[in-house]
């Protein structure tokens, strides 16, 4: 476990509603799948949630570099490099999913 | 309502198992938020879960484009016109979400 | 060679203005990093250039949608199908790109 | 001007010359183009230019988060804040182009 505070974990229940919205997304798109609905129609709620996703992904990365990163830059650059290569190993993840 | 088959429903239960599982992915991020987990572990199943979102919607549009673009094609270049206009926008939804 | 009119002849010389345009953004982004610019000017010029060049994508896809595969679709299911199969080939690396 | 060093400085030479690669890449497409050639054969090659550029794109940020975003977190809170939040924009702009 990290022993500091995490950046996100100020709006951690704004975080937990989010996420918990794109999981009701997740099943909608589901049942209308079940329901036999239209194609462009499912396309056009799973960009909605996909982009909802990102959102939140963006938002954990800012709290990221706020907090673990700039924290790690404190002690130094061989905890900051460290930091910072996750930190850009997670930015291509992103970019690229 | 359309009145025909959609290109996906030969693979209704796979999506929807698949979505299932995309809606358990979305669940566990929630946790780990809930569990205060590193920032960058979260980042890496948001990255997994938007790219599992992703290969279902390539999925279903290319079921769309070989079962309702196909058969409105048969039916003349209006219907075609209508179905393929609604491709390119969801695709065009897809590449930017 | 393909004996028919590709969709997007149409706008032929809209679209080689527009890459054209791209090319010399490309450019600007070497003189920028020639020069020493600051990182964060030139990623947005590169935000930029990603954005028309997908731009440009679209529009193809759409053109070619249009065209192509509607052709095909009116020669039968087997020639659709091969039109379709590589229309959702280039669409999934748009969107993975 | 920015009077320290870019972290992209160590490696601009591999940038100028992965740039202008990429503005060749553009340049053939727009050949393709002219020439008429198969749509789908000219999306490639977008999607190849595409991932290029955001390759590039993702050596920068990581540079600039190694130095500039570094430095800054050295000299203390407001610095790193400024610079932490163009780099949190520039992230969102390159995972949404």
């Amino acid at each position: 476990m990290h022993g500091h505070h995490h950046g996100y974990l100020d709006d951690k229940d704004a975080y937990l509603s989010r996420l918990r919205r794109i999981e009701g997304q997740v099943r909608g798109i589901a049942r209308m799948v079940e329901e036999e609905k239209y194609c462009i129609d499912i396309l056009t709620q799973i960009s909605a949630a996909t982009s909802a996703l990102q959102s939140v992904a963006l938002g954990l990365l800012d709290g990221h570099l706020n907090s673990c990163v700039l924290d790690a830059a404190k002690q130094g650059d061989d905890a900051a490099k460290e930091k910072l290569d996750e930190a850009s190993n997670a930015i291509a993840r992103l970019v690229r999913s």
